[in-house]
């Protein structure tokens, strides 16, 4: 590839700016973020060959360009940035919920089919290019979300990013993304949000926790704006295995206040079982 | 010391025997299980310099006696260990719920005052011997329970031990540590366990899973049935942090129903507060 420009220097653009030129897999990567303060940390990570505040220059610039920011930020976007891209640009992102963003990105570009919804599955309770990585997105679960309008050589630009980044490319749609992520990413964030407010503002829970607690509580640390922009989109998708998860809670609860130890037992056992089977990497 | 017993040669019975041979702070570390497969693998990992299967001769040798089964075997076991063991032996356990094992403990031994209550927090949703590991308690909390029956030198015996294996010792009462660690280490096992169960069943889900949904759910993997008696133990402490979890997912669901992107802030925003003020140490 020729220039890559990725927009919104955090740490899921700063990674991408790491791995790509770690790799070698453009000749030129452009960083483009608001503030002076990230893209001199950009600079000074070696995330960027180049770094600009000037969104429509970044972009008039992009043979692929790399949409890092957070969803809102994304839409609200999509205009100016399609008015500014050239016209054999690529345009991807990165946001995770894919359903809302696809559908503004293709009805705003002048040619749709160069519109490829992406959500690598990696991320950090970490913000901020300071903790960018280049291997961020190593053996990470890379979902692709093309539609029918979508371009084959778009498609396997991206897709041939995403497989050098060391990712493992899932193709499915965009509402299919949504419900599927709702599950396995939103609602685990507030299930561990949840837990976090109900029990870390005790200093004695404090004094006694250990890696348990931290493991499960985690993610509730992550950047609460950029997380409120992201359930508030895919609520629909949300609820319905977040009331699962309240199910759950009530059923234990009830074997607990009936002393039902059997049921509590068959509980944990089912658990443990579909936990064992995602297996243990990192 | 002299000869150290351990009763239970798992996970936690293996680590203090790895811990206790490798910073030598025993003559003897004797191990003691039932089955001939974990005396086996408790020698070969090097958890101790003798093993047996008979829990009263084990018991009658040791100068500190380490009970480090699930809390229904020890309160079980207990009426023979006190039996067993010599005049001067100390007794200690290792049990996550302190309040009805120190009881027993207390009744049973001839000499009240040998028995404290201690319980390392620290563990892992693995088991058995072969994921022992001599560093297992180092920097972890290690909350002993001594009541106004408990002997000095006992104490002192006991927190010497932890704190020969870099742990960080806690005193408090054996109500007070079931209720912080109800809070701290078991609810967020119910709630990990819910959360697995209710959305692992979905292969979407697992496809797209990442390091946020591991991290949240690890602790479902452990053993259901000691996690069974831990929970049955404990349940009268357990029953109202389950609640307030219960209570704040209400809450962010009724946000996310009624679309109130404001309360979703707030309520992101408190969480990760409280969870970037535990830090991030492993």
């Amino acid at each position: 590839m020729g220039t890559v420009t990725i927009l919104g220097m955090g740490l899921i653009g700063g990674s991408y700016g790491l791995a790509i030129r770690e790799r070698g897999l453009a000749e030129r990567v452009v960083g483009c973020a608001r503030t002076a303060g990230t893209l001199r940390k950009a600079l000074e990570r070696g995330a960027a060959d180049e770094v600009t505040s000037d969104v429509s220059a970044a972009c008039a610039a992009a043979d692929m360009l790399i949409l890092c920011q957070p969803p809102e930020a994304i839409m609200a976007m999509m205009p100016g940035i399609a008015e500014a891209v050239g016209p054999d640009t690529v345009v991807t992102d990165a946001a995770s919920v894919k359903a809302p963003v696809v559908c503004i990105g293709e009805r705003c570009l002048a040619d749709p089919g160069r519109f490829v919804g992406g959500h690598p599955m990696a991320g950090s309770e970490r913000t901020g290019v300071e903790h960018a990585r280049a291997d961020l997105f190593e053996g990470a679960a890379y979902v692709l979300t093309p539609t029918d309008r979508t371009s084959e050589p778009s498609l396997t630009a991206v897709r041939e990013l995403a497989e050098a980044l060391g990712a493992q490319v899932i193709e499915m749609g965009a509402e299919e993304h949504d419900r599927a992520v709702g599950a396995a990413s939103h609602v685990p964030h507030l299930v561990a949000s949840a837990l976090a407010l109900a029990v870390l503002a005790d200093e004695h829970v404090v004094e006694v926790h250990g890696a348990g607690l931290r493991d499960a509580t985690r993610i509730a640390a992550a950047d609460p704006e950029m997380w409120r922009q992201i359930v508030m989109a895919n609520r629909d998708a949300i609820r319905e295995p977040l009331a699962r998860v309240q199910a759950e809670l009530a059923r234990v609860h009830q074997a607990l206040d009936e002393g039902d130890g059997q049921a509590v037992a068959g509980w944990l056992r089912a658990a443990s079982e579909l936990r064992r089977g995602l297996g243990s990497r990192s």
